[in-house]
């Protein structure tokens, strides 16, 4: 297609980084053939230059400062795997689109927070912004949605998207361990990044929502507007009463445009142990998209991880070296609607478990709180306890969040109620 | 990004056209801001121009005959939903791409066929030949493997691709009814293709695995290199044992790429129950790529069907309306590999059923000619028998197809044998 070779330089050679070279020394000649022409590494950036990757460098030339690899004038794509919302990771891209070069990034937190500018700024200057392994590592969730399903109107986007809370979540389960046995040992493991929140507290996984929901509903991209609940108070009590009524509970992240907007959620819910979500273990991610006339289309992989995500990068990199323009977030960026936010007027049925004072007359009273706010009950069951706490589990039919926050933060004020009550939404996905 | 309108015309109305048009009806914001231009349809093609189809034709072209869409001097670009492996069909697609149009079609059998010579002569005209909807319906597997994973060296594409059969196993399992039966009544349903052995005798999928297995591997389309089996012979007998053992029978497309060349096949197998693959329901499909960076990338959603199918038809316009080029299999049509038929030479375990005498010694004579031919027994069971058949059940250990097949030949020929042994392959996906 091309005589002319395309050239790339690498900043950031963490296991992302090292993972596009290791590419290019094992494949170069497969990906050469999709590109239908040379691509060439040029230069590379990194920290320390004496890290041992397992890759070989000799052949690049070496950048100390990751934003001169934007000043080379011959470099035609710049790849972002330094990480980090910030700088340099920030002011390297911005570099990079005033030298007109294009960026392909795995950096979804940056992406979240600055993705919308960058974007602007990219098709002012006429590049290519690329970030494909931002989100659920090697699923190419982000053409999917940009490009294959381009002809719907999607309604929902739903998704496991980070790795470390589903292998924590299945463990706790598997082991009947608690979450802080688990969190340690996943840690010690080297699972969780520097900044637990961002797994465990599903800052991550809203990362990746804020730009799935953006191309899926043609919505500018909006991280403030996800209610994020993380995986931090799943209790292994929780955990058995989901397995026992034929559930798991997974950190699902939901995206839903509604009539009354857009609602984006982080949350954990319980999904049917047989459904494909509930089967899903350890780091693999999956993502289900409805639109109105692929109606479901679901995709599996590995979430995170060098090849993976490298694997990702690569294939940004061959398509913006094809020619090939696609738009950031599916359509052109000043396109992009503002839409409301909606979270709480979808009707979902919920888990419940109150830990309540054995004595006579309990049931009724938290009965009598539910019906007041319309919240019919579905199933109900009290399990063995010992001493005075009696745990209370109970499964509503469908009921607003709304009307269910009210109804519990009015049982939690009653004297028989002696822990606050947990509240878990269930998914019939 | 393009000022001036993109122009289609189709050629065919049956479902897949007119789902196009139903998408360009109800979706056309969305397509256009995906695509960055108008695109529109000026003209249409089908055999009976007063059939209702549930949508306004009313302010195209129509062209009684589908060929002299070609020569209308504005269009753009031609999508093929006629269908069949000849004429019109093929006749249309070389005319449109002699006036340089591009072609979007949907046409399994026809790509099977001619695929390498059509894609030739798109690149020599430098037109994009695209055919997203041939494969899996909804499914985007072929912008996956020719771009998403096009990084990767693949060695595996596992799916199943034909709903007709997925449907067709799975209520002979759920009713217990024999395939007969189900057939019988799929086709009443309208589920089943005019000429049936394109479903359930496997060449169908045979059609559809051609073009993954050409994408995966970069070897030129080779229809003739498969191995089909179809799901005619599959026994009620089998699904019940299968069931029994926590395996489900299902119809699986497998392309590998061997030390020893590339293996294609279609042919029922046991898949465990539990697995991704085993629960797969009616309609659904599931393509699973196996690749050195990504791991194993799953793809699942509706097989066919009009909004599914057309969704993919239309993702293909959008791509081509944007300028964007991928080669129809992935790389330069003259760069595809003819690679070696390796069928027999990846080893399995097989369930093997035999209808034998109830004598004393059968099974020693059974045993005899297997352990000969080096094929050994994980499991073995002999289920309770009316008269005089003892149906006997084995599940082998890893074992060489051409093996096994001398070894059933020469067991066929015992005089203990009563009917030709059953053997299907055992796939722990």
């Amino acid at each position: 297609m091309n005589e002319k070779p395309f050239k790339i330089a690498i900043a950031g050679l963490g296991t992302v980084g090292a993972g596009v070279i290791k590419i290019f020394e094992e494949n170069y000649p497969i990906l050469k053939n999709a590109a239908g022409r040379e691509i060439e590494i040029i230069a590379v950036s990194a920290r320390d230059r004496n890290l041992s990757r397992g890759v070989d460098l000799s052949s690049y030339n070496w950048e100390q400062n990751p934003i001169k690899l934007a000043e080379l004038t011959d470099v035609d794509l710049i790849v972002e795997t330094i990480g980090g919302e910030g700088d340099p990771a920030k002011s390297l891209i911005e570099k990079a689109f005033l030298m007109k070069k294009h960026v392909v990034t795995a950096n979804k937190a940056l992406i979240a927070h600055h993705g919308h500018d960058l974007a602007l700024l990219a098709e002012e200057v006429g590049v290519s912004l690329r970030f494909e392994a931002s989100v659920a590592g090697g699923i190419p969730i982000i053409k999917a949605l940009s490009e294959s399903l381009a002809a719907n109107k999607i309604s929902r986007v739903l998704g496991v998207i980070n790795g470390t809370c589903n292998y924590i979540l299945t463990e706790m389960e598997n082991r009947e361990e608690s979450f802080s046995t688990v969190f340690s040992e996943a840690e010690k493991l080297g699972y969780v990044e520097k900044n637990p929140a961002l797994d465990v507290g599903g800052i991550d996984s809203a990362h990746k929502l804020a730009i799935l929901s953006s191309i899926a509903f043609g919505s500018r991209i909006n991280f403030n507007g996800i209610a994020i609940e993380g995986i931090e108070n799943v209790s292994l009590a929780d955990i058995k009463n989901a397995k026992s009524m034929g559930y798991r509970i997974k950190l699902l992240g939901l995206g839903r445009m509604t009539d009354k907007g857009l609602s984006q959620e982080i949350r954990p819910c319980l999904v049917p142990k047989n459904s494909s979500f509930g089967q899903l273990e350890g780091g693999i991610n999956m993502v289900m998209v409805d639109g109105n006339f692929v109606e479901q289309a679901t995709f599996v992989g590995p979430g995170a991880g060098s090849g993976p995500t490298a694997s990702a990068v690569v294939a940004d990199i061959i398509d913006i070296a094809k020619g090939n323009k696609t738009y950031p977030f599916g359509r052109s960026t000043e396109s992009l609607a503002i839409h409301k936010r909606a979270e709480e007027d979808v009707k979902s049925a919920y888990y419940l478990r109150f830990s309540i004072a054995d004595k006579p007359g309990v049931l009724a009273q938290i009965a009598n709180v539910l019906g007041y706010h319309n919240i019919s009950i579905n199933r109900m069951r009290q399990t063995g306890h010992d001493g005075e706490v009696a745990p209370l589990l109970i499964v509503t039919h469908d009921t607003e969040r709304s009307g269910l926050e009210l109804a519990l933060s009015e049982i939690k004020m009653l004297d028989i109620c002696l822990a606050a009550p947990i509240a878990i939404r269930i998914e019939e996905v």
